[in-house]
């Protein structure tokens, strides 16, 4: 009984790709992990085609239960912003063509959810990453431990809200509903258990 | 013989899509407009999808032989850019997946193609949008005017620089290559008149 995320680092160079697998509490296991690249030579029609088969290759292939993008603002980085902001709108099409639900996550939100301050550096996230997932060395290139952290940050703040479950919807399986079914009744257990530690 | 466009005016709550015939010289004919519409408060996702979907639908009914997409800048507007990008995207991995060639123009380019000034004010641009598709109004909402005005831009300049022939390719009929030969020799004739006004 797991459930499955897709994270997206969108760009146009490289968009990062990284699936993990959500268990009961907080654990994770690494699924797959790569960079779709494209070539800047390329006219940006063809990149982003590349980019679009490519995610739609992931989802047909793993199956996730959600995908997590990278929520772009216009405000940062106004040179890429365009492109990153393309291949983030692909990433979700692609999903909502799969009938995956689609979350968006910030920089910051990542970066709290996953090093415990929203300010953290990128190396430090990533070296977060290697050891979530018990990894031997931190995945490369940094668009790719990017993607992971997404789908990380994905998996428990969807489990604090309970979203992994309502965003899935009609699509869960009796598995998943047992699963989502057992996880409420432990996160109400876990709030009693904060509220009166001495129980 | 005719050549015939896609504009895509983009936007995330009103796509503009506007087809047009375009003969020899700058004859000009419209063939069909309208608009994409989402709801706002959809989520962001299925939003994207549905454009894609109806841009892939109008690609597929009309069968373009080019489509022209109006280019996002991220200085302007930065609070819509990255929905309007997101939807310029779409528009692009349609006509690659459907093997139409694209084109981008800028707003300035399609002021100055329509009206002969590149800061003409957008009243104007639809005025000329009017009396060149000789309708009786001109079409509403303006996203509607803006996508036939982006494709009159991609019929004129692509005629100026004889793309429009290269940027189908080996995707020519028999008749698109007689006609694009006659062009180009019509286009080699007007250059030399053009030269040797006396003549």
């Amino acid at each position: 009984m797991s459930f499955r995320i897709l994270g997206v680092d969108p760009g146009l160079t490289r968009c990062g790709l990284g699936v993990v697998d959500s268990g009961r509490g907080r654990g994770l296991r690494l699924v797959d992990v790569g960079v779709a690249r494209t070539a800047p030579e390329d006219p940006l029609s063809e990149r982003l085609r590349a980019i679009a088969d490519e995610i739609e290759a992931w989802i047909a292939r793993l199956e996730p239960d959600a995908v997590a993008v990278e929520q772009v603002f216009a405000q940062h980085n106004v040179r890429t912003v365009t492109g990153t902001a393309q291949v983030a709108g692909l990433a979700m099409v692609a999903a909502s063509r799969a009938r995956v639900p689609v979350a968006l996550h910030t920089p910051s939100e990542v970066k709290a959810a996953v090093t415990g301050s929203g300010r953290a550096e990128k190396a430090q996230v990533q070296e977060m990453v290697r050891r979530l997932l018990e990894l031997p060395e931190i995945p490369r290139p940094a668009d790719a431990a990017d993607a992971l952290a997404l789908a990380i940050t994905h998996a428990w703040r969807a489990h604090a809200v309970g979203s992994v479950h309502q965003a899935a919807g009609s699509r869960q399986t009796p598995a998943q509903q047992a699963w989502a079914a057992a996880e409420a009744q432990s996160r109400t257990a876990g709030r009693t258990r904060a509220r009166f530690p001495g129980r």
